[in-house]
């Protein structure tokens, strides 16, 4: 799934989302089909009695109480832009015992209702991943046993808005963030949530160890399986461990491009819809354009090249990168988000592997630095251990990775690529004898690398490539490219590809073109790998694959 | 072009790109096609003949010269880094006085070469827009005749590297941004240009002014039309005007992630393939995927907006926008980079609009701020004036400007769209009256925005919506969107959509959702209105219109 280069390897992977193992395509049986649907049914149908009942509730609730314009839900029609008081409302985050006494309004979901009595209810609000207990107990003019009720009918996850005084409990609050409570006066619902809904936010926060430990004591918690949290996509990202999982996306996007911007890199923006087919080798979705032939990018590839033929000298790109293939594995999504690099080499491709080194090192720094809280709440539902990493980032050549395999007992194909499980032993034994889990492998044998990449000057066997690991799992692969257009054009030939298709591209190097160089990462991986995930469904916000285009 | 809104406005623009006029399609007849495959023909007889040529005077040249390894085409391969000398090269742009009597060696291209006589020639190198003198000289020891041929030998725009020491002449140099010369030891090819280009730089630069006075002196110049320049990118744009405009591409979208980052907002990837049929209204490019009817994204509206049913709270998105439609203007293209923003709204979508405001004076200041140099190369070729804007953005109601068109004689539909005349005027009105050609019209007739559009509380007619004006053309549509499910779906199907193919969407609202709104920006509107040009086709770097898929 690397961004930069066409992945003509054999898809694997040991983690697979299905259980019929990697790769093979999972059937979906009629019988399974029609369970699911009419457990669908059965939900739905559910849902809509619970909110008769509900609205039933709520009609008795308010008769004749003189504090009923307290509480209630809040008519549409208010909330299409009609206010504009000014009010302002105080972040959950900042709910601390400084403000002892004062009277604040707070918005945030109903997570969890409790009725302890016909008088006395909590109400768990949280906002941005931010808890605070807010306690609804009957005294005169100010909480009716009405209200009291109005706030139990409340479906979780409701949008809320709760009017109330801080105060300052005697005891430690296990159940929320913040460790005041809100004493309410008021209570409105902005938008209920629909009674029952298909997954439960606590259910889908729950680790594994969680899990394990409860039925160790004989009780049976949910497990919510990777399919439902993605067939319900938006109830699993209110997860605190989603929540942080994307604010790390966006650290790795932004330390990219600073570090990029900072060492004189331009962003860019190629097309996405391209003439052709592509750059050949991995499948491409085909499509109509106005007539035309046309397929998606697989790769920024060839315009990130054609933008250095236009003397930009050196750019990075961001955007999606789509690949039809029929990879069923715990890392290869049919559409992803590329980090790509390309620029020009006065020399070496070493020139590339360095900003390589020093790029990756500033964006863990980076997370580390800037994302413990995320890490931290991403951890606690699934454990992993921090990234061991130099500062000097460690290069091996394909040479001396086989050779270090060969002494451990691997034995593989000195001109072929390495497998899923070769990568995972290197990894193993690097991380043993260097202490890093993030590594540089180049000079691979010619004949795994695209069309586009150039030879080794003293051995056309061998290429000016390299691909990046973490945590023994491909993230980047890059090359020197070949720059000139009639190399070029004899290698696509070699490689089978028809060259007419990407005349445009090859005629680019026809100006005179600057030996460059450049390469391409996945950032779903990255952020995977770097939090040792089991799964790139995890992070991508709503992931495609050979089975799922929705939601 | 908005990003965010489905448009449904009938394609316009009064400076199209085909002479024919806006939105017609124009015709290219097989003639012409057969006349152009002719030209391109006869270009290239015209290149091999060149080459040849080349190749023989060079073989020539170099001949019994004892000085023969000071100069000549590097061999392929020894670019394939095979040299890691560490040898440092020193960037045009530092070539100053300060380094007087120093040698240095520089990379760039050989963008003017002239022969002054046997014995003498100069050769201009550039590198990302700057430019320096270098002289051959012949003289013993250090420059053979030969020598002095290979450099006139070399077509313009190939690749070079030049060693030399710095020499200050004593007049101002005219035809160079650097004010040194380069008294040339070594000069090697890195990599040649074909002798014939389909354009030359020079004449790719020239403004309309150039042109129109060498006119009025009797000298026709070449004047490179746009679709030539798209058919030769690569060449175009390494003129300077293009050199700065995609700087200020880069510009733009950095400021935009740095003041919503720092306002609480988060980046975030939706997808761009989709199933359905994405919002309805405009064109959709459709595909197979693994046998599912799916389509392209026409702006991530839908995504981002379950993103904030998943409690993202505030997001942004930079990502690609793909449209399908028919439309010919200067201002509609097929795929197009768009900056998206969803959030959360707490009374009112004035909230939004503050967002646009205060996001665009910090996104236009910071392009008069660090953009100097480059506005100003740009302006060499295109000039503008500089943007007026206030620093408090004008808002004005769809219903006031209607007042304004009203007074000045202008006559448009009160529950209508303005078409692009209207809105040119409107902008005319709006800068005589306020001094301002940025500014929000808000409260558009409902009739005229997307299904999703939040309508007015006080009146149905009307919706909490906004378009946003740059020199009297629009470049953002925002609004507060419908968070009721049950609302939705009911404007879904009032507007003739058919809720089945958007029930994923419809459903994220079901489990509490919170008020929110939005806007959608095209890079490339803001950027192209921002200086004036008078085509959008100059701030895409491969533009897609129905008529360009290539290069």
């Amino acid at each position: 799934m690397s961004s930069s280069e066409a992945e003509n390897r054999p898809a694997d992977g040991t983690q697979g989302l299905h259980e019929e193992g990697d790769n093979e395509k999972p059937q979906i049986s009629k019988k399974a089909a029609k369970k699911e649907a009419a457990k669908q049914e059965k939900l739905r149908l559910r849902q809509e009695a619970s909110a008769a009942a509900a609205a039933e509730a709520l009609a008795e609730a308010s008769i004749e109480d003189p504090l009923s314009d307290n509480y209630g839900d809040v008519p549409l029609n208010e909330l299409q832009s009609k206010a504009h008081t000014g009010r302002k409302w105080t972040p959950v985050k900042y709910l601390t015992e400084a403000l002892k006494g004062e009277e604040v309004l707070i918005r945030g979901r109903a997570q969890a209702i409790r009725a302890v009595s016909k008088k006395m209810a909590f109400v768990v609000v949280r906002e941005r991943g931010y808890t605070v207990q807010c306690v609804l107990s009957v005294s005169p003019d100010k909480v009716s046993p009405q209200m009291v009720k109005f706030a139990t009918s409340l479906s979780r996850e409701s949008y809320v808005d709760v009017d109330g005084v801080v105060a300052v409990p005697g005891e430690t609050l296990t159940g929320t963030t913040q460790q005041v409570e809100i004493l309410v006066r008021k209570i409105y619902c902005i938008d209920r949530a629909v009674p029952s809904l298909p997954i439960n936010i606590e259910d889908a926060a729950r680790s594994e160890a969680d899990i394990e430990k409860a039925l160790q004591a004989g009780e049976k918690l949910v497990r919510v399986n990777q399919d439902t949290r993605l067939n319900f996509r938006v109830l699993d990202l209110r997860t605190p461990a989603n929540q942080s999982i994307f604010r790390l996306h966006d650290q790795v996007e932004t330390t990219f491009r600073q570090f990029l911007r900072s060492d004189g890199f331009v962003g860019i923006h190629t097309p996405k819809l391209i003439a052709g087919s592509s750059e050949g080798g991995a499948a491409v979705f085909r499509l109509d354009y106005k007539g035309q032939p046309a397929c998606l990018a697989q790769s920024p590839q060839l315009h990130k090249q054609m933008v250095i033929c236009g003397d930009f000298a050196r750019v990075f790109e961001i955007g999606p990168v789509f690949r039809a293939e029929d990879s069923y594995t715990h890392r290869h999504l049919c559409e992803f988000t590329g980090l790509d690099v390309e620029m020009e080499i006065k020399e070496h491709y070493s020139e590339v592997m360095d900003v390589v080194g020093r790029l990756f090192v500033s964006i863990f720094d980076s997370l580390n630095e800037n994302c413990h809280k995320e890490l931290e709440t991403i951890r606690k539902q699934y454990p992993f251990e921090p990234l061991k990493y130099l500062r000097e980032t460690l290069r091996l050549t394909f040479e001396e990775g086989i050779q270090m395999l060969k002494a451990a007992g691997v034995e593989v194909d000195p001109l072929g690529d390495l497998n899923t499980e070769a990568e995972r032993k290197l990894g193993q034994l690097v991380l043993e004898k260097y202490g890093t889990e993030f590594y540089i492998l180049h000079r691979y044998p010619l004949g795994v690398r695209p069309f586009y990449t150039m030879p080794c000057y003293d051995d056309p066997s061998y290429s000016n490539s390299f691909d990046v690991f973490i945590r023994g799992e491909e993230i980047i692969s890059g090359a020197q490219r070949i720059h000139n257009s009639d190399f070029l054009s004899q290698r696509a030939e070699a490689c089978g590809i028809d060259v007419k298709t990407i005349s445009a591209y090859i005629d680019s190097f026809r100006y005179g073109a600057p030996p460059h160089g450049g390469f391409g990462v996945g950032l779903e991986r990255v952020v995977m790998l770097f939090c040792a995930l089991n799964n790139i469904r995890k992070t991508s916000l709503f992931p495609r694959d050979p089975l799922r285009i929705t939601p």
